[in-house]
């Protein structure tokens, strides 16, 4: 978990703040996936550091840099990559709490030509969205995605085009989200990984 | 460039620091390497943020979050990767003054194990490693530097593990630092990409 519980708390209750809107449930689901699929050799994916501006860099011992001025940036890629059978895997997490649609307000620009990159150099790249309110999961890829944005509303996307084009990933024991067997539905595999 | 000029000289100055000895000339042929890659849609390669450890955030206004208190965290994985023909590629860039071998005091265990993890993920993974006392520039792959570091001295690499093992780039006008033409041709390509 990235920020200490303060800054946290601050981040999930204050609407103005970048990854405000990250759903942190969704998150630590994702990163007891991952430990499984690390642990059972399934897939090797991590999660990327949030990029931070440094302003002031202060040296109290020369031993140790201490960054005194520091502003979040504006994420340009995506929050978790690995690999999965040898194919790249790109992907974020995002949580909504509306009802019929997923605001894109929380995926930028950059973070956009990020997902064209991606698909254009034959990686796997994906939204896992969650509709906090209705409980369901949903893997998009990011072809899909791109048609929408290029396509249709750039606001938001109907829950009816994930239930159209996208994948709903089922909550397990253990992976407890596993969105890898998707993937391998997606590459033609039996599911078995 | 992550810095602000007065840190980045400290930082280049001072042996203390972590990334102290990333080389910021390396860096900048590999990301204008990167650029070209990108315009000529022959790879997409990025930079990663660089880790780091919050303490403390105030929030002066709502609407923005100040980073107060923060330190450099250890990094757990490499600084660039990305694809290239839908390979997962994923590197790191050293340079070192020493004219005999590459002192390993600033690849860390975590990274060690990400190489692995790559490598045994059938990721493309390897080191950029600049002797700027030589002006030689080699390539070693992922596999080679963990045969290296389980077989023999953990402390550093000789050079001639670069010669006999490695692959040395060539300095071009464009691309600057032709990495991706060594993979083609770890690949088995024609070196035309």
């Amino acid at each position: 978990m990235k920020y200490p519980n303060g800054v946290k708390q601050k981040n999930t209750t204050s609407k103005e703040i970048k990854y405000a809107n990250r759903g942190m449930t969704l998150e630590s689901d994702i990163n007891i996936s991952n430990s499984y699929y690390i642990d059972k050799k399934i897939a090797y994916i991590y999660k990327k550091p949030t990029p931070i501006q440094l302003v002031k860099v202060n040296f109290p011992e020369r031993k140790k840099a201490v960054i005194t001025e520091a502003y979040f940036k504006e994420p340009s890629t995506l929050d978790y990559n690995g690999l999965y059978k040898g194919y790249y895997i790109d992907f974020d997490a995002k949580e909504t709490n509306n009802k019929t649609s997923f605001p894109l307000g929380n995926i930028n620009k950059h973070q956009i030509e990020h997902i064209r990159n991606i698909t254009n150099n034959k990686g796997i790249c994906f939204l896992i969205v969650r509709f906090n309110k209705l409980d369901k999961t949903y893997l998009l890829m990011g072809d899909d995605f791109i048609y929408h944005i290029d396509n249709y509303d750039r606001k938001s996307i109907p829950i009816d085009y994930f239930k159209e084009y996208g994948y709903e990933i089922e909550y397990k024991y253990n992976p407890r989200l596993d969105y890898i067997s998707v993937i391998d539905r997606i590459l033609g595999g039996k599911n078995g990984y």
